[in-house]
């Protein structure tokens, strides 16, 4: 891949396809599902050794598209464009970044909106609830179809650090290093809720038709309400404060109707009604289902004993604004790992921008990202 | 009034009517409103001199019957039943409460449920936009009527906050003492924006159909799914996490399905569910926009220029954990009440409850406000 300005270029997405009947894959429900897709990009190249790899687990509402375009004249940069390159945290001339859309997503990988092979119409709710183990193991799936033993690092924020840590529990010897930055190690009730509320308003949409709705005619109106929730827990008191505070949206003075008064009100608005044309509402389901579902802890004594497998060296960050998976959740995972004896770094990044600082506070985390990278890199080889 | 068991008995609801044309109410934004009711309760007896009279003032969700029974089978006790009766934080053997349902409510007061005197038919968004000043010349109004020149207090929580301060800035000469709690003196962008979710679920739901909906076919799941918001934020992480945790309901193992799995989602949509009885869809809508309204510096120098007129003796409440209004804005009133030399009061009350903490956490701000109310009293008496 060449570097163009110091960044990515353009990057042609790949797939992998496997569990062709009688081989499905079989779910931690049980059920079965194949085939199964696996969109994914590469940036960077692989080490003589194959010792280079960096396996990027994306956050909820994101797909395999971490970096760079999708073609010359794509505007929008990958969703992770600020951490991912030449030079960056993960730094392309250095590591062989792996980049793949999850099971359950929309983002070409195989999820509800994909075509059942059984009735070659979309699956809908038909589809079985994934889990984030699940999307660990179609994970694995791809990195063996590219050769991989071991990758050098799992890294992810929110959703993609639930899977970071996961592969460090399921595949610990495949996993010399796991970096988890805002997240936890189960959902709380607060996080479970917000879901919850995302998932009534989709299922309030006529639209939805109990999820068998035509592509062109989605569930907007839900899946925007849904999104605007999203979008809050995301951000923070200070950070809202900070770009819209009490700020009007093109009226000099309060309107007194149900027009668009305040700036927050159009960006909530705005992003609302732009999500439905890029994201699918059933994913949107089975995605929040994941979230909620995922719990370490579960069948086990404790934490300790959930992460009792892990061998990873680990670099955990939080950021101090952050409630949705607030600085406590990541304390209690430096905790677990430390009675462990686990090599454990931990970073509390002081940040205004609540979640979205994982997504922004590129050049704070960078340094000790780098630094931690080329520790175990060396260790490594 | 006797009371019943040292608690307030059976509560007969009143009513004031005033504003028939030509005398309407002009209202904050300029437009005429008549005629207007306001329904009350009273609970306890006016002294002799008129000094003993209290104001409370309610939150959102709220009405006019603040304490005891509407009749003597009510199971269900007004909404800060722990706070007002013989003996408690506003005690009924000494003090005269008046409680009153705001103007665009729908408990009684005129509101956009109430029939439009010009068409017959329910106001739906014909009513006209009502601010947090508009309830309180509503108020005064009723006060006016009572016969009382000079409340002892004006008190309420949230909104009911909001009320009070307002109280205290236009009729300084009206209040003797003003307690606001769990308020605020503007609406955050982060308040504005969870309102405004829960207003685009209403406006997604096709039931609504812009305001005209009967009565028995009201937008019941777009105003449950807003109500699903309010919750969250009227809770904590903390409290979410003691009270919900990861419990299952009537589930002994997760479904692997989109039934109910967690207590707290159980909770959610019996909470989303019960709400459209009981509450109008556009009554939510109006009074979330007083609401973000709601901005005492709105065309002042500062927060201390806008609490100039001010003579009230203050006393704030706030709670540790309340992330709807936070501690901070309740510091920055108090500090703006003592940069003009008014007599002031503050406790940040620790509490896991975050915003619900005012009503539940009576018996920890009872010793505060009993104390306050019977020093303001001697000063008035």
């Amino acid at each position: 891949m060449k570097a163009i300005e110091k960044s990515i270029g353009v990057v042609p997405p790949h797939s992998l396809t496997f569990g062709q009947s009688p081989r499905e894959m079989i779910l931690e429900s049980g059920a079965r599902l194949g085939p199964v897709t696996v969109v994914y990009e590469t940036y960077g190249r692989l080490d003589r050794k194959g010792a280079n790899a960096i396996l990027i687990t994306h956050p909820f509402t994101c797909d395999a598209h971490a970096a760079g375009q999708r073609a010359a004249d794509d505007r929008r940069r990958g969703w992770w464009d600020g951490a991912i390159g030449p030079g960056r945290m993960f730094d392309t001339d250095r590591y062989f970044i792996i980049s793949s859309n999850v099971l359950g997503g929309c983002g070409g990988s195989t999820g509800p909106s994909s075509l059942d092979p059984a009735t070659g119409r979309p699956y809908g709710l038909r589809f079985p609830i994934v889990t984030i183990g699940d999307m660990v193991r179609a994970q694995k799936r791809l990195i063996d179809h590219l050769g991989i033993e071991r990758l050098l690092a799992v890294a992810g924020g929110s959703m993609g650090g639930m899977q970071a840590l996961k592969w460090a529990i399921d595949y610990p010897r495949s996993v010399a290093a796991c970096i988890p930055i805002a997240t936890c190690a189960r959902s709380s009730a607060q996080a479970i809720a917000l879901n919850e509320v995302g998932r009534q308003a989709i299922y309030a949409d006529p639209c939805w038709n109990r999820g068998d709705y035509e592509k062109r005619r989605p569930p907007a109106a839900g899946l925007g309400v849904a999104r605007m929730v999203g979008h809050i827990s995301y951000m923070s008191d200070p950070s809202m404060r900070a770009k819209f505070g009490r700020r009007l949206q093109d009226r000099s003075a309060l309107g007194y109707d149900f027009g668009t008064d305040f700036r927050v009100e159009s960006y909530l608005r705005h992003r609302g009604g732009a999500f439905p044309s890029r994201f699918d509402a059933n994913s949107y389901l089975y995605i929040t289902k994941a979230l909620d579902y995922f719990d370490l802890t579960a069948g086990k004594d404790s934490l300790a004993d959930a992460l009792a497998t892990v061998e990873a060296a680990c670099l955990l960050i939080s950021f101090t604004s952050d409630w949705l998976y607030p600085p406590r959740q990541s304390e209690e995972i430096v905790g677990a790992l430390v009675a462990n004896n686990i090599d454990v770094t931990y970073v509390n990044v002081p940040s205004t921008y609540g979640h979205d600082a994982f997504l922004i506070e590129t050049e704070k985390m960078a340094p000790v990202v780098s630094e931690f990278l080329a520790r175990v890199f060396r260790e490594e080889v």
